[in-house]
């Protein structure tokens, strides 16, 4: 089961009892069955399952969705679309896969002409701009409650291929590596926590912090590219913090990190440190590949992020297991370390 | 897009707009943009989609479903995690695919240990017994409507593969075909029809209609014997009649039926013919698999029911098209050709 979560929405019902969302599948959907003639596969509480076929491998990944959960109620529904299908594109990116085929399955409260106009049509964008196309789905009515209508959810399947070579996953960094990250984390966080009220922006920024919330980019092209290079990928959709917790627990390793090295938009710059902070490393949704790699392969990273179209910047360093996690600043002070979220916390 | 619906709960949102589900897939969700490098694939309109990977051919089906819609909001959580896989196995059935994995969606208004314990439970021990592991998913929250808690929904993704010779479309079905029906249809909606209160079925024979109706059987061992014989397939899941005609429009024939032939359980032979006509020709909810193959290999397919634990049973005859789809009794007269379920409708 993936744990990726990305909550533009504050979610309201309050009767989720202790079970967190890692726990809830630990605890019920971990299979003690025997099963005969199966693909291997590799990948839990990785972005994708890894299934071998033999002739080829296959990444999978699933995400469901909801307005007023995921997505703001009165979102752009081509936003919508387009980022219901980049979430998942991300997810193919942290194993490395070139994407191949999408399914969506869609309950509707009701069909709404204008609504389903914007949102087929900025999936179909995002489709036909990495190359994945819808090939199969589900319709359905959203149940009603107390006779008032549900809200709109969705579920995407996307499959990518690893047609040679390793899949990334979360399990292989390694003490020395680097830890790197692409484009400017942090930016959708700077909407996100506008609309929560955790902080106020300026509103000449916000602008751009708002399309970066609800059109992240997912990092296609250098999930393939960097496969080769890197020792443990993920997508940054918890928080950076959180999910780079979740390379160091999979990899048995730690790791420092130095704060003044983090890449940081313009605009995010712009805002007070504090807020800098709260949204760079325990922002999420963010949709960024984290990423560690062996030192002697620095130079070939560096050159994928300058003939790929995004920037990777070196934040930090795995270190042996045993020491616990440190953000350092350059007064080699350390930083709180973070929480993220976490649906059902 | 699969056009499969099953619904147990009546849906009681009346905002559809006159666009169906069939329609809204059409109108919305046809790509028109142009993809390179992609597999191959076929299916739209198919119980699964199939993709041509080059080295192996893949069926991949996706279904959602919802407390309140799809299952009663009381409905033992067991036998909902058994259905809910097996309403996707049975798609795989259908394409003559063997199953190799599936993926979970899940969205929870709360934490409900006991419903969850039940529910994967029974996905589990379904996934065991048609050798289908669970390999990967997602857990969200559902969004509250009006402060009160949504819907508990889900939806799966299941990945069948077929390593040799071709997949059953609903597209080959020729003139002079016979037409063929696993088990004994119409069972589920003898249940169902009695919750609805279309009419009421003796309480003694209710535990028969109710067991079919949570715990359909997919018909997955069928599907790949009779793969190599059949020229069109679907499951039942709209009606019988209803999924007929899909075969018949994509196939581009007619066909003729013979009521008196129509395989009925004992305790459905025990309701009024006017109820056996409903359940039967309209019902829904059977996922059994209704075929159309050659006489030329009736007694190979007559064979497989006899050796594979599920009768097969010839109910009519394939016809070229332009003739009306006539229902037949002995005394040579028609039945109405009964509608069956649409979502939206």
């Amino acid at each position: 089961m993936s744990d990726d979560c990305h909550s533009p929405g504050r979610s309201t019902s309050g009767q989720s009892q202790s079970l967190d969302e890692f726990g809830l599948i630990q605890r019920f959907f971990v299979d003690q069955n025997s099963y005969s003639n199966v693909w291997p596969f590799q990948g839990i509480g990785d972005d994708c399952a890894i299934l071998e076929l033999g002739c080829t491998r296959l990444a999978v990944t699933t995400d469901m969705m909801a307005l007023g959960t995921h997505f703001l109620e009165d979102a752009d529904p081509f936003t919508v679309g387009q980022k219901a299908l980049a979430v998942n594109l991300s997810d193919l990116a942290a194993s490395g896969a070139t994407p191949k085929a999408f399914f969506l399955s869609l309950s509707l409260p009701a069909v709404d002409v204008a609504w389903l106009d914007g949102f087929s049509k900025g999936l179909l964008k995002e489709a036909a701009t990495y190359n994945c196309p819808l090939r199969g789905g589900d319709t359905t009515k959203t149940a009603s409650v107390d006779g008032k209508p549900g809200k709109t959810c969705f579920s995407i399947c996307a499959i990518g291929e690893i047609s040679s070579g390793p899949a990334m996953t979360r399990a292989g960094a390694r003490a020395g590596d680097d830890i790197w990250v692409s484009g400017t984390p942090g930016d959708a966080f700077a909407c996100l926590g506008e609309i929560w009220k955790e902080f106020t922006v300026p509103s000449r920024l916000l602008p751009y912090f708002k399309a970066r919330m609800e059109t992240p980019t997912p990092r296609v092209h250098l999930g393939t590219q960097i496969r080769h290079y890197a020792s443990a990928c993920c997508d940054i959709s918890d928080g950076l913090v959180g999910d780079l917790k979740h390379i160091l627990e999979r990899s048995n390793v730690s790791a420092v990190l130095f704060w003044e090295d983090f890449p940081r938009s313009e605009q995010m710059s712009l805002l007070p440190e504090l807020v800098q902070q709260r949204c760079i490393l325990a922002g999420g949704d963010d949709y960024e590949l984290l990423f560690t790699a062996p030192r002697s392969v620095r130079d070939s990273i560096e050159e994928i992020g300058k003939s790929g179209g995004v920037k990777v910047t070196r934040i930090g360093e795995i270190l042996p297991s045993g020491i616990p996690l440190r953000i350092l600043t350059k007064e080699e002070q350390s930083l709180p370390v973070m929480n993220s979220f976490n649906h059902f916390a």
